[in-house]
Parts: C-alpha cells; sequence; structure tokens
C-alpha cells in the first residue's frame, strides 16, 4: 500500500501541492513518541534532533502530511517508520480520537500554531513504541528524555514549528505536572 | 467574516473542488446539536429533515466542509447557522478535541463511512444550542428527540452518509446506553 | 506491592465494606480487552463467560474496585491477571483519561447503571492484550469477538450489571458504527 | 436535592469520615470555571483567592468531594454554587468524561498529586460560566485571568494541593500553548 500511495504522492509535484495548499486545508498527523514501562507509564519521550533549513539544530516531532485515500492510522505509521525505522513497532491508539487538534494559519495569531506555507490541521497521538530505533534520513539522532527533562522550557525553546507547545500539551494529558 | 469567507470559497468553483477532491483528504466538522436542562445532561438530540437528491426524505446531522484560513470553530459556527438559523445560540465546545474522528473514503469498506465523492476527515463535535432554532435552505424540519428516541435503529436507518453511526457515537460519548 | 494490597483488603472485613458502601461512592475500573492488528485496530474484544450468582451464564467485562493507596493503573492491571492470567500482557493506557465515566447508584433511574448493592462509580479503559489469556477462577471461558459480533444486541442481552451498555461505549468509541 | 445531601453529610461526623478515608479511595470533583467568547473559546480562567488555613493567601480552583447517591453533576453543580454564588449559570459538560483524572497520595511520589489527609481520585472538568459570580463563603475574591496570565508559572506556584498543575493541563486541553 505505501508504494501505491507514494505513487500517488509522486503525481502530486510541489507546484501542484503549493496550488492546493492555497485553497483548501491540509490534513497532517503528528505522533509524540514515548516508551513506557510494564504498567503502561510513560518513562521517555522520543524527539528527533534535525538540522534545519537555515542550518540550526532543532528537535522535533513525527509529523506528517496524510495522502489521498490514506487512513490517519497508516500516515502515523508510515511518518513513525520514516523517522524511527522499520522494527521501532510503534502502537498506534485503537482510537481515532487525538489527544488535541492543533490549527497551523499561515496568518501568525489567529491560533496558537503558525505556519507560513499553509493552512494545516495536525491531528495529534501519543504513540508507545516498543521495539529499536534508529533515526532515519536527515535526523541526526533520536533521544528518549524523561517526562520531566522534556516538561522543560528549554527543550520546547529547541523546537520550532509549534512543536514545543505540542509536547507540552502531549505531557499534560498524560497527567505529568508541568 | 462569513461574507469573506463565502468569497474566498466562491473562487473555488465546482470543477476547482472536484480537482482538489483527488488530490488531498477533505476536511470536515460534523455537529450533533442538543439540548441540555439545568444541569448540564442531554435530554434532546437535534436531527435535520431534509429531501435527498433521489427524492427520499433523510434525516441528518450539521455537516460541512473547512474552508482555507477558517478555524474549526468558525466552521462549526457558519454551518450551524447555516441550519439552524441565525439565533440558534450554539455553544460550540471549548477544547479542539472532537468526540470522534470519522474518515470517509471514496472505496467502500476501508472504513466505516463512505462518500463516493471523495476522501473527507471529519472531526466530529457535541454542541449544545440554547436559542430558537428555525430550519434553514433545504431543511424541512429539524426534530428534537430524546436520547432513547435518537438511539434508535429507526433513526438511525433514516440517516444516510454515515449520519446514523455518528449519532450514535455521539449518545454513546454523552453516555447513553445504546 | 500486590500482596500489601490484599492484605490491607483483608482488614476489610465484608461487614466493614457494607458499612463504608452506604457512607460514600466506591470507586471501580472497568477494562474492556482487545486484541489490535499491526496498525493498531482493534480486531477482537475479549468477553468473560460467568456462571451468575443465580446459576446462569453470564458474559462480563474485567471489573473491579479500587483498593485504598492503589493506582488506578495497579488496579486495572490487578483485575486484568486476576482475570486474564498473569501472562497476558495487558497495555494499559498511557494517559489516566478514561473513555467513559458510568455511575452506579444502589436506585434504579437515577442513571443509566444500577448496582443494588452500592453507589459506585467506574473508571473505563479500552486496554490492548498482547499475551496468552487463560480464564481465571469462576470464569469458564474467554471469547474472543469480532468488534461486529461484540456489537450486536444479543451480545449485550447477555451481559448483566451495565456491563452490555459499556461494551457498545467502547466499541462506539473506537469508531465502529452500532 | 442539596438540603437532602446535606444532611446525609451531616451524618457523616468528622471521626466517621476520618475513619472512611483510611479505607477506600475518596471521589472528589474538579472544576475549572472559565468565560468564553460568542465562538466558545475561552477568553477568562476563574481562580479563587482564600486564606488558608497557616495564614497564607492562596489561588484555588473549585473542589469538592461526591457525597453518596450524589451524580457527579450534582456535586460540580453544588459546589460551583457554593463558591461562585447561586446565580453564576455554570454549564457542567454533557458528557461524562472528565479531561484529566487526578490520583492523589497521602504519601508523596506514588503520583505527581499529594493529599496528606487521604486517598482522592479527582475527575476534573472545565465549566464554561454564564451568569454573575460573587465569591461566597471563606473566598476573597475571584480573580478573572485571561489564559496567558493562568498559564504563567507565578500563578502556578501561588495554588496548593496540585491545583497548579491541574490549571496547566486544563489550559493544555484547551489547545493553550504552555
Amino acid at each position: 500500500m505505501a508504494t501505491e500511495l507514494d505513487r500517488q504522492h509522486a503525481w502530486l509535484t510541489h507546484e501542484e501541492l503549493g496550488e492546493v495548499r492555497g485553497r483548501v486545508p491540509i490534513l497532517y498527523v503528528v505522533a509524540v513518541p514515548v516508551r513506557v514501562d510494564a504498567n503502561g507509564a510513560v518513562n521517555r519521550v522520543g524527539l528527533l534532533l534535525r538540522v534545519s533549513d537555515t542550518g540550526t539544530m532543532e528537535r522535533e516531532l513525527v509529523a506528517g502530511r496524510v495522502l489521498y485515500h490514506e487512513r490517519i492510522r497508516d500516515a502515523l505509521l508510515r511518518h513513525l517508520e520514516k523517522d524511527l525505522g522499520a522494527v521501532a513497532l510503534p502502537q498506534v491508539p485503537a482510537s481515532p480520537t487525538p489527544f488535541t487538534v492543533a490549527e497551523f494559519f499561515p496568518t501568525p495569531g489567529v491560533t496558537a500554531f503558525h505556519d507560513p506555507r499553509q493552512h494545516a490541521v495536525a491531528l495529534c497521538f501519543i504513540v508507545p513504541v516498543a521495539g529499536d530505533t534508529a533515526p532515519q534520513q536527515d535526523s541526526l539522532e533520536l533521544a528518549w528524555l524523561t517526562p520531566h527533562e522534556a516538561a522543560s522550557t528549554d527543550v520546547a525553546a529547541e523546537m520550532a514549528g509549534g512543536h514545543g507547545a505540542l509536547l507540552r500539551q502531549a505531557l499534560a494529558h498524560l497527567g505529568h505536572a508541568l
């Protein structure tokens, strides 16, 4: 299925995507990868370390577009595999309800989130990861922080694209005291 | 704001919308209008009665597209005003988290929901309505059913486009015993 | 920890528990055990088959009291182990938010749920189970039904104590079309 | 109904309550009072200012016990009326699902929340308030802060009993960037 989707994706050239982006909100998924202990409590949060377009180091969550004719759960798995590798064994939630919905506007200030490229709506999920992870593609590292470390404002400051706010919303949803 | 959005919407001709629909998932909102008692408990659920394209009578929830550069909460208000009138006083939830997310596929059987026109993703909300409602446009009637009546399989059978399933999911979320 | 809790539990004789039950609401947890496929989608729901006090066969969810000084997550694990065995490998959700809260009243009709023994408040969770299950104690069988089978009104009719309603609320929360 | 509940409550003397508190978890509700604009977005959060037992000034959320044979929604209304007055017109959510569940243990460190008096489990709700509020009883003031003000760590530091953490979890659930 992934290959068929990739083909469809290939049909959407950068120009075409740019055109669509100015006409409708674009659907995204965001995954907060976590490690859980034997009781199901989160003891680590996974953050990607990437070199941004401007050459600075940035921490990131797993995020990406939902393609045409792709289920949300399959989009989550595709982006998790792309960023964490093929043997991460992510446990995508059984329920379709996200822990939050983030609205990114090209105009700053409409909502708490801003994306100069587009109007994007991101469905955000916390995803326990049971297997081995290996940073892929342009990621330098996947750092597993404790919830306490992840909740620090220093970490949030290193995250662009509203990911710091989403990480803290995820920690709050997990019952962590920010 | 509605008029500006309508203008933007006018820019997207039927042909253009058709083209976009084959390329990306289209974002929708669904609202289940309810009446609540003084304690906040739901005592009525509002269903629209409409003549379908094929001439049969159908019951419907409030539903529609989220436009480019429109907040989810503004899309909900726009569709509620369009269907229930200008003085319905809908209380759109403070939190952005929907009670469910429904994925409609042009191919039947991929998920529980099917839409031959497009791949649509609907964020679904329960919306208490405090004011006076008047069915608008092509709606013949707005019927306020008790949760017990709304939960009947007869009512669900009169609803097309997966709205019967979404209504029952809303009732379940409200704690109703189906 | 379980043994210490059992000891504390032992300190609460039946008479003492009866006394407390008439004074405060008693906190319960309910778990809906499920099997998920590689994508995280639920493909089976687990129901216990038990002989009731009156000698009839009844289907049941996993349910039980939260003890003094016991975390909700530990109460879920204790009751799941008691009913499904020690190697069921239940994945208790990372978030403390239940999919629903059911209020059982000794007086019928106050809410949708009734418990002649007490006023009980149950926090309800969907729990994926990855390991082997073996019915324990007084359970005759653990049946793994498809979501479609579990959603049938016949199955709900075989469940006492409001468990049929909770099962259907869980399926609705999972996005199943009831 | 309140008077009957008060009578039942009166039957539970301080000694009796103390005895029950050492035997079972005690069920609480917490309400975060908010003001919403015409679109349903939160623009103010209400915090009580109270003199603590030790004579210091503390900010607080609305919180209290669920009594025997009292519905969660009625407990919320009773505590809101007690703290905000009789004409606050709180809109208790239609759904029984709390935005979080906080577990308070008499032993520090078991969870993020600590209550030296008891093991308490609090179901937490965000409650829009539409009417006039007047601080009652031992409250000196009800301050309406913007979400931005309420999210400051200074405010959280003025709140005891874990209320600062619950306030920030509520803001995160509302989509606020902490």
